[in-house]
């Protein structure tokens, strides 16, 4: 049994940041706040906190902090039933990149009385973060569930790419061919970002090596293709209005590459989680 | 002496992810390519390359890939002076979150024939990464120089703190007090964000422990603004409009957060990057 006075100490200390900002968080005194995470170390047989500034969880820390979450969320779903107030400790979801830079901030925005943690994952780590229950639930860019955990379709997300006018002027003057695609500079996520090569392989029907940029950001993505860096891959929600208005062209209006996106939730935390996964059902993306 | 071809060979493995891939941009057998990054692990005495799909760099590699760009720098100015063709090779650059989503990317589309690769630094590492050799450059939120690199002033970037109407009347009616900001969920980018707690306590004179969403993203931010979750800080830019149009309040017209900008350059490739720190010093935000 975990001591519940224990876990707030814990979660104040990391939401804090500190030791003396969780004492005046929770109205205690900081050797309170001392004592109990060190009780809760002892008890748990391992270090929960680094002591560093802001204080930062150690990778068992990290696990009880979705316990915590779990918890709090139960915790909440109970009192709001009996009519009393909710404490506050952020839920902890990963969420794609481009999910992030879409869809998913109007959805969450109406689950009342969450507080979020979202972890964008730009890396494809989101099973691992999953696994290691580092995360409560995550929408991911794949459909293969994770082990433990209920996986959610949430419709596909659908992808244009696109270019400046005036890059479209200079680098494909005789359409998207391969010889074009060869010298003309791409906008790539990261490494593991394959939509470009994706869509130029069905555009062409061959294998391509893309000259690229790397760029870190789905927004970014579509400044630099509006500023002539390179041609891009967005959701179609990004780019589709600024193709509308004429600052951007669309490359090729019949090749459009698409994402099966799901939400997946870790099954002992499912049933806690049934507002958000409600919201994100009715807000996803459904192209098909 | 680090063999020219084996470098090539080493780089393009990366470009393209895979042995087979570098060997299709390089025009020659996936053996030579295999040959080459032998010949060059042998010569360094350590494994450059993960052998995973995509391909990955080591550590030993990631500082071979910075070593090769600033060559490819070097090399491509002697070839435009030369009036030759120039050769890809990404520079890799760290770049702040609410740096990229502002006045970095109309910049670096004012430099012609390079490609970037832009590492989002979201979590204070840019030293870290410059002392690693893992970028040859950094546009850093502080003004404190990383040994070894040049340190430019880039002017300040100025945040305003922000919500939406509704959330104003909802959660600060009597204005943004100690108690109001004790209750009103904050938009905080990760846990090493203090944006938000150093504008509460310019506004308040106080010290403040807020509730908090981390939401990973400075435009996911302005979006979760506009959709009522949380008041939040954000560069001048990207709200004043918003601010303007009605759709977001300015919570305090008399209170400024401003962090100082520096484009820190690892001495050993400065020259090489001369073209690159005149348009970011050009183009940067100078408030002061």
């Amino acid at each position: 049994m975990i001591d519940r006075a224990a876990l707030a100490a814990f979660s104040a200390v990391i939401r804090a940041g500190s030791f003396d900002g969780a004492a005046a968080l929770l109205g205690v005194t900081q050797s309170a706040v001392s004592q109990r995470i060190r009780g809760l170390e002892e008890n748990l047989g391992t270090a929960l906190i680094l002591r560093t500034r802001p204080a930062a969880p150690t990778d068992a820390g990290r696990r009880l902090m979705v316990h915590a979450e779990a918890l709090g969320l139960l915790e909440r779903d109970l009192l709001r039933d009996l009519g009393l107030p909710a404490p506050d400790a952020p839920l902890r979801i990963a969420v794609t990149a481009d999910c992030l830079a879409t869809w998913v901030i109007p959805a969450l925005a109406a689950v009342e009385g969450v507080l979020f943690d979202l972890v964008v994952d730009d890396q494809d780590h989101s099973a691992d973060l999953l696994r290691a229950g580092e995360v409560a639930g995550a929408i991911t860019a794949s459909d293969r569930p994770v082990p433990g955990c209920d996986a959610l379709p949430l419709g596909h997300l659908r992808y244009i790419a696109f270019a400046a006018p005036d890059f479209v002027a200079r680098h494909f003057p005789d359409g998207v061919t391969l010889e074009a695609l060869a010298h003309a500079p791409a906008l790539t996520f990261n490494r593991k970002d394959r939509l470009q090569k994706a869509w130029a392989e069905m555009a062409t029907g061959a294998r391509v090596i893309l000259p690229t940029h790397y760029i870190g950001s789905t927004h970014a993505i579509t400044e630099a293709g509006l500023a002539g860096m390179g041609w891009g891959v967005n959701p179609e929600t990004l780019v589709a209005p600024l193709i509308a208005s004429g600052r951007l062209v669309d490359l090729n209006p019949h090749v459009r590459v698409e994402t099966p996106l799901s939400w997946q939730v870790a099954r002992r935390v499912a049933p806690a989680l049934a507002a958000v996964t409600r919201v994100l059902q009715r807000a996803a993306p459904r192209t098909r």
